[in-house]
């Protein structure tokens, strides 16, 4: 991902909402709809993820330190689909704790019969660690499993913040999933 | 720099033109002016200078990989202000072979009697390295000296470039200095 | 640690025993007596302690990697002082599975009424990581905590590598624990 | 090079005299041979050679912190093989200013029709960066061209200091090359 690969707004799917257990550093539930209206970066990770450790946590660290937490939601996502008993709550806790992650994180709910957690499957994610951003109408523009380049995420958020938008126009109950009809477009952001 | 830090369009200055000795990597002349349109990420840096080796030209590079060329021209200006004997342009030639630096690179026009070369002076420059965005208006939006990260710098000119602008309005000699009059605002770009 | 900071032989204690509750990578138990003959590189860590993850266990297959396994034991030694419940063999299993650890991991024993472990207090560590050199005869020479350079470390071992020995001067039973008088000074190693 | 790959006492020739046209950070003349009695680390680089300057020199410099100046001389040298007229004397005395290279550097003796310099042909190297570690007694023991690792590279330098030497073995005029009657051998290191 050296440039720049944002889906298109009126190609992009509305993200389905996220599936959580529980959450660390964040009071009560949170649905991905109750951020409508800021980007959202949601960082999909497992604590004992090598790649995880040393280059998604530190960059959403990064996307946390240059975007106003008013505008951009760093979200991170426990999406454990190995070495369950190895990963559990109170291992995370611990984990969130020595290396300083501030921002919100969810577990993933697991599911009966199936080691993929339920927010993972949902948005199709391939591994971790995966990086995710969601546009403030709800619409998952960009999906990248891996190690993409800072230089490439700044541009993409910043990209999307950039996106005309008018506070209130996703809806009066801040919550309802974005459909085709209430996406902005070039002109504007329709009602 | 972890924030934005953009200057507004409405507060920044039009950038100087540069001065020019001799280029590499370009055939002919090549004026600021003449990239109107785009943005520029200008860097400026002295071949000796370890941070510009270790940090700056791999951030130019990246800066050059990330975005489009059609839309964002990186240019390095070798600003030698101190051992101007050690960096002649025969040794510059090699350092950027061996660099693998694939840019255009401008020498910055010595001056009689003054260590600091021409446009290190119009721009103002503290040091080496610099980075200097311009908007595709010719407005002077960035002025970073040491090592900004990669993700502020990617989110400034992926803002840059999602400002509002209009092919051909930034004047039919496509080569004029911006002035006060012919400057976007936020309702549009006035011709 | 720039320098050499090896303790003379003459001056350095006898390592004392660990207490190990269940080996990962070695089958049945093992003593540190069982290595007498070789240099023991003993590298102390959690799983979740940050520098232990980024310095120390990198550092522990470098030396690994390094030198020859039938002169060079490196021994890790997950010493738990904090978030016990966070870091169980459980865990331990799957960290060392993602880390590509492959060398002899000891869990060390925990003490009843007391967060240190019972081989951290013995060698009166300070924290993790940690990184104890025991000679061939089993003498503590190196206690470093926090993070040694490599250029250190590798002198560091050769120089262990390289005093006087002779094998089987370690004692028949291969196990028992060097005495003053059983020591080898510059002149060769006493029986 | 992770295993130490020292060439056996017995084996190694005896390094070839430079041939050096002016020092850096070194009054008067200096032969290898001045060396005797002292384990030389001699880094051969060109300034504007990517892997010197990112690896080599650093590597270097922290040979010269580890071990003491009275065991271990580090010595750069200049081997110039191409781009001759971009790395003239006075480049290269800003570029280890800038570089805060403050160990003695020669500049290697440029030789008449023939673009490889007098002692990087005396010693057969394939490049810069490249390693060479000489004895005390001035045997030639390693040539690593390329990035060494620092663990390997500090058990090298270790070893070699460990071997059996007699301060003053070296030969009463402390400057004629090692033949092979006046190498040491296990056994000692006979006059």
């Amino acid at each position: 991902m050296s440039r720049f690969v944002l889906l298109p707004p009126e190609q992009a799917p509305p993200a389905p909402e996220w599936t959580i257990e529980s959450w660390f550093h964040h009071q009560g539930a949170q649905t991905l709809a109750d951020l409508r209206g800021r980007v959202v970066a949601l960082h999909a990770f497992q604590m004992l993820c090598p790649g995880c450790v040393t280059h998604g946590i530190p960059q959403a660290q990064r996307i946390r330190a240059t975007f106003g937490r008013e505008d951009v939601a760093v979200i991170g996502l426990h999406t454990v689909f190995e070495h369950h008993e190895a990963m559990r709550p109170v291992s995370l806790r611990a984990f969130l704790h020595e290396y300083r992650v501030d921002f919100p994180v969810g577990v993933d709910a697991a599911q009966p019969n199936n080691p993929i957690p339920s927010t993972m499957e949902a948005f199709q994610m391939r591994g971790t660690p995966t990086l995710i951003l969601i546009d403030r109408l709800g619409r998952l523009r960009l999906h990248a499993f891996g190690r993409p380049e800072d230089m490439a995420v700044g541009a993409a958020v910043a990209s999307l913040l950039a996106e005309p938008w008018r506070p209130g126009a996703e809806g009066a109950g801040g919550g309802k999933e974005a459909s085709a009809s209430d996406l902005c477009d070039a002109d504007g952001c329709p009602i």
